[in-house]
């Protein structure tokens, strides 16, 4: 491969950033065309040192720069909709950060939109099946060794929640990850789910009801429970141990270089997410990348941007009435035939 | 210490000839003194090559045998109110294999016949109390170290299911162990219950649902989930997780030799519960012969047994309508002052 | 079983107090029938509270004491020669602390008293044969599953060495366990040893060549390392390695509960042989009481002390030389036919 | 950054056209711009698909290529002080696999090449440095948290040894990765070597003379002891446990997804140097791109190449005489002030 894909980022907040710098300096055969912001301060900072890339405040300005082969799209949750139609009306691959749209409703649109067109043009960021831990998992249970999962049980922990999260953020923000992996990783869709509250940790801001326990049904059978933790105080942990008729496989245990020393013996625990799933993100664009440039399109899709988002309204639900909810979803089209292809 | 312990043992089956055994080969300070089961000639093979030793067919009649000063109930869950009563009226201390009493009705009145005696007479066989890995999660517990417990997470899972074992037995049988475990930890009632049930295994037998997610929840708003799973085919695993403020702690893990060959790193898994909780059974009745030579009474009390039994028939009822029942709990006489003292 | 086994202790300083504790209150079987000790005072402490001992200043008084029946050796090693002699002449069965005898030439001479008798009666307490993991190892390497075994990697670390602890003692006290634990793990003699010095711990008292590494060869050509650390600091950890020709298994790993908390997962570490060896010590003595009153003598030979003092007494000329230094063992009389039977 | 760095590679066989690849797919800010193998065909094999690369029989050649930036040496090893040399004399970085140069002679003369330039150009494979596990552990010992390192215990596994290869290739080929290892962990020169042959393993070829203990003393007093184990059949395993002051601490233990399945717990151990240290690899090159782009050499120096040789040497000497065989290094030249930089 010679020529270098030409990709335009959306949003050079945080994550927009962060996929600059990945895109400039680690990942193989593409760079920075253009950027795109509200804030065109913010993306001169965030593109200092690198040649070549235009800069723009308005996403469809960036998606008509020349050069531009290819949308990363790491702009607020709002502004998802009308990039990724943007996109699609300009028949160019995309790489969607989660969440894909924020409600059920306009992610559905996206889906429409997607099928109108016949052929697969996005990849929504559901980072995690990128992990190597992860894909181990995914490929035993895919084998069929193990027979078929009955349960899956996953440990979602943060350090500490950021100022602004809610009751609700813990289910359509933290959990929907393990929304998208639970239905990747089962290859099946989620039907009902119920949440479970016990009292909040003292360490969880005033009003925030941190710990709770989500448990979600399938359209098979089993069951997926879901700790989710974020004033853990401890760590990043992200585990989760599937059970099946023939075995059991757990991933996520803490697995670095063993300390002794004043009488224990001691692993770290990751603190953050960045640190956890770091190889995750940069497998995730470089297989994006490479997809892109072989004109495919790989990875979690539109489908699977939306199911999540309606998986996570009925369990925002299901917290706030603490009975059982099911999740209403709408046809899939023939496109996303298989729910995790 | 000189004198032995004179033991009438209650039942000459698989668990009494067990604690036959026991008493004469392996703990201090005990001896067998009688011995009664319907079938005599069952006795007489339980303890042939033990001396000094009276055989019955009636259990009440060992208990009047001479040098009797203790009573180890081994017979049929059934027979056990009756015996307990008969033990009480004479004054002597009993240790009694779980369950207590089948059903909470029968189990209340030893409750409030002990407490008419105004003294504790009575040690119930919960075994997990013993064991080396429980001690050690209690007492970090205990000690606050992690602050308050919000959840505990448990795994329950057996070779596979004996003939006839049912539906109810998975949470009446199997399950009360962790409701013991929990109440115990925790220091606090189970007060509602809820039970989901996954698409059985294919390993089970017909009609049993086989695995199933027991919830419970406590007094003090914590959380107890607990995967049973009688058919797992892979072995004996009992683990536990408590979730605490300030950090987690777990048990139960694969945790013996490591063996090396074949392209994997093994290690055993105990294939059952003798052997998994071997030493809890000797340090159980070490522990009472122990206190029960001192004139103590220790260990898992009659309210114990009696708050398993109300718990397991509220988590049966679970099950059998798919939703949440809430334990109702007859109030605690004084004399157990402590949930788990 | 109903006749209680009539022990006399000879000496009643730290093992011998322990090792009574362990006869009266935790072993099945047994009971402190006489003690031993020139300070009569400490064997009046050491008995307290236990009925029917008969005190003694002088050994051969408690061996010739009524009821006495068998003889655990806990004096000091220079006395042990002539204890051991004394329970011969009165065919007493014996229990031995190890050092068996401190210098070879003692240890050769008690080896052909007992083989002029004919008949085993002493065991010798190498209490590592009786740890759980060791046992599980030597019975997988007796199995044949890992083929032949080629090298053992052995880990012995002491929190700090006590006030006197020599150089020499590093080998003779410390080594002294790994040399009979290579010894009966694989079934051979070691034939020559050679001791590597790093630069000493600054944690180390002056003058204390604190750690070492301790390489032994076998007679049929495996190598045995191990590392010594007697002021470590951090734990008392035993670890062993077999290195065989179709897989490795090691024992001795940290294995308790798993700890989460502040950015990383612990686990303890034994600080102490007490405690690591805990449930060793009370199966050496269970086995020893046991086989006794079924007329057998099982377990470590005086053979093995021997070899092991043998072994001992090359590495520590090792030590001072530098160099390769080979063991000179007498011809094993017939008694002894299997070296570790 | 945006212009590609152009890159000669010289040796197109196994390692050469992986690194080919790498640098085509994998590496950010590189590209191949020209490669060169006596075997021209072999040459257009690697680079099938890959634009712009010139084709060359012969190494000086591909060095005076248009748009040659940079030259990674993956010829056979007496191939290596040519292309170094050349390499220096047209002033290009140069990343050179191992060994740098076979033997020490030639390595001295590469050494006293690129210390009479006055300025560092050369970085020597020893990937180890780059794998996440080492590079933990690596910082550790730096932080002196644990205090001074005393012993280094090393494991080296492989499945089976290739055809050919020979008892000096255990250490001069295998063993070398933990001479460099050792010398950078601990910053300081090995001074001496001792080797132990136990009886070899049956599973090893006629004449092969695997697994052997190799012994390292250090220039500050620390041991370093390695097992080097070529024909264990069970997988690739590298290990390594650094025993310090005031803790220990270890990494390489198997550390993946463990599955319960049939009585036991299992983790993959991985059967190949290219799965166990891909990561490390990709970093290593990606390290010498970034800093070749900007204008840096980092990493193993030549006179950690030329060290690794002669202390290889030793080793073979002590191989074949049984014996301790001290290391004689030349005068270091100033430009390699740290022995690790």
């Amino acid at each position: 491969m010679s020529e270098l894909l030409g990709v335009a980022v959306l949003g050079a907040g945080h994550m927009g950033a962060d996929h600059i710098q990945r895109i400039d300096r680690v990942v193989n055969g593409a760079r920075v065309a253009a950027v795109a912001d509200p804030d065109t301060e913010r993306v001169k900072d965030a593109v200092a040192g690198i040649d070549g890339v235009s800069v723009h405040a308005d996403a469809t300005s960036a998606l008509d720069a020349p050069d531009v082969q290819a949308v990363l799209i790491a702009s607020p949750g709002p502004a998802h909709e009308e990039a990724l139609l943007a996109a699609f009306a300009r028949g160019l691959p995309v790489l969607c950060e989660k969440p894909m749209v924020p409600e059920s409703a306009g992610a559905l649109r996206v889906v429409e939109a997607e099928a109108r067109l016949g052929r697969r043009l996005a990849q929504i960021g559901f980072m995690r099946r990128y992990d190597a831990e992860y894909q181990r998992l995914k490929s035993l249970l895919d084998s069929g060794q193990l027979g078929r999962p009955l349960m899956l049980h996953c440990t979602h922990r943060n350090v500490s929640s950021p100022a602004h999260f809610t009751t609700a953020m813990l289910v359509n923000s933290s959990v929907s990850h393990e929304i998208d992996a639970a239905r990747w990783l089962l290859d099946q869709e989620l039907t009902a789910v119920t949440v479970l509250r016990p009292r909040p940790t003292s360490h969880a801001p005033e009003g925030l009801l941190d710990p709770q326990l989500v448990l979600f049904e399938t359209a098979e059978g089993a069951l997926v429970d879901v700790e989710i933790f974020v004033n853990s105080g401890f760590g990043y942990q992200v585990r989760c141990e599937a059970v099946c008729e023939s075995g059991s496989a757990r991933i996520g245990d803490e697995h670095t270089m063993v300390v002794t020393t004043d009488g224990g013996a001691y692993e770290d625990v990751a603190q953050d997410y960045l640190v956890r799933f770091a190889d995750a993100y940069d497998r995730e664009v470089q297989t994006w990348v490479n997809a892109t440039r072989e004109g495919r399109v790989v990875g979690p899709s539109v489908w699977d941007g939306y199911a999540a988002s309606a998986v996570a309204e009925a369990g925002v639900l299901a917290q706030e009435t603490g009975g059982r909810v099911t999740v209403e979803l709408a046809p899939r089209p023939g496109l996303y035939d298989r729910v995790n292809r």
